[in-house]
């Protein structure tokens, strides 16, 4: 299992998908964007659910954390069962969501793996996008970081998705 | 957990759209797309991983099953952690299908349901959206229920996808 | 050239794609979405350029009705050089954008259609779509109408998208 | 009037959202992609439309070359009605396509820029993305732009959209 964080736009799903391109074995990918998709539409936008400020601040609530305990059990399962999983997620929470991981994933082996973009890159690369919220870029980029350990780290500053990829691909045996 | 069985463009992801909106709890909402999404793209066009014929036909191979096992066990597993999960799914093996979620939600409490429509309306339907191969819908309209059994069974031919939902959300309480 | 107007959720889109695939001759299809989306981001959330509010109303400003004009003529230009266009819109200002329509397209001749829909039924189908505002089926069912003026018109109520497509196809030669 | 023009991957659509970002008028922006999306679905995958070979080489027909003209005039008709618009195009055929576009225009004035990216690393772009078939990016490089004459030309290959899209920026008063 390998657990991909960092913040938005810091590049994080073009990484996967190198990672399933250059990856020998078929690896499952799933990320938070996944998950937020599966939620009741209501959720998508409620003080119990996720919000998306108007500035780019996200944040969640107590029936948000639930479901997302029970989707990080499953995805852990998914492992268990013999699947290679991928997982890309903003770690809003810093060490607090590393610790759910951990929790889900018990004994399963993990490759943690920091995705960094100088705050400043990733906000230009967020406004290049259709999709986003801007200001959610630069208000993660730091934050999600904080107290965080990690196996391998790879920057998109100045490297491109597919190098990233193979730096964290050599590291999978 | 509810699982939803019926073919391409029947209207599947319209019901559980609506069954999270009425539903008063929140449901998760996965499906056998969203797994596709999920597989490396070089399985998503070849014989190991899915097929999708010119006309409409679609086939799976070894790394599929494996991996498809994997994931039904995951998505059991996020029900098993207390979340209400809803999946629709495409039996394309019929009563085979069926028995492959069964020994993967083991002892929960599934409600099983059928999603038919004509075949000549499904195949309008499949017309009408801008991303999916034609030939689909007439090919699986009826094979994907031989076999199955259901606790529920609705019909889209010419029941809006709203009211279907809630005849599902009767039985759930 | 087609022109079809109706509220959202009333099946535009599905019988554009219809009348596309059923039409013998391939006609270009544009709609207002398209224009939406060729908008800069900053008006696609802006008082000079559309405004999505959570109710589901619409309104649009004076540099959104600028640039509408000119795309307008761009698109009566297209079937000017000899294209097939089909348009779909939401005559937000009911007589007053079909005049819009008017101007714009000149000597051209335009088949217009009335794409309808029962409120309660189009704002089911808004619920059961991933993509839309709640609320906008319903404020925008009759109100789209008012004093325009058809030459064929359509309900998608109890009528497939097919259905309706064909029935438009017969007054093209 | 602004026309980029690149190979796919090259980074065109990062660029014109930044130019839309930064310019302070509001511009349209239109492209080959919304032009292939106005066809209808049988002329995505036809030899008189625009075919997409396994390994990413791109062919056009008659009907599209006969749309496409149309089309053209259509973008240039905007831009002759008052409003600003950007296009991104991918000339498959060099300096001919300038051409189409040259006719197209007239005496409106347009600043021609040239998107140009690596090919190796346009390959690992496209690796990283979800819905391109792998090999445009390589095949398309070099090609598009012989024969072809600009005003500005910038290079993705070690700059951001953004730092690209202020560059291109300087040079529209």
């Amino acid at each position: 299992m390998i657990i991909l964080n960092g913040g938005s736009s810091s590049g994080k799903s073009g990484i996967v998908r190198c990672l399933q391109a250059v990856l020998p074995q078929p690896w499952l990918a799933f990320g938070v964007d996944s998950f937020v998709d599966s939620l009741p539409a209501r959720m998508q936008d409620s003080e119990a659910g996720i919000e998306f400020a108007a500035d780019g601040r996200v944040s969640v609530g107590a029936d948000f954390r639930a479901l997302e305990a029970a989707w990080m059990e499953g995805i852990a399962a998914m492992a268990g069962a013999g699947a290679s999983v991928i997982v890309d997620d903003v770690f809003l929470g810093g060490a607090a969501s590393q610790q759910r991981w951990q929790k889900a994933v018990g004994g399963l082996t993990v490759l943690w793996v920091a995705v960094r973009c100088e705050s400043t890159v990733a906000a230009g690369r967020e406004a290049a996008r259709a999709d986003r919220v801007q200001g959610m870029a630069a208000s993660q980029a730091d934050v999600v970081h904080q107290g965080v350990t990690y196996d391998v780290e790879v920057d998109t500053t100045h490297t491109e998705a597919m190098a990233c990829a193979r730096t964290i691909a050599a590291y999978v045996s």
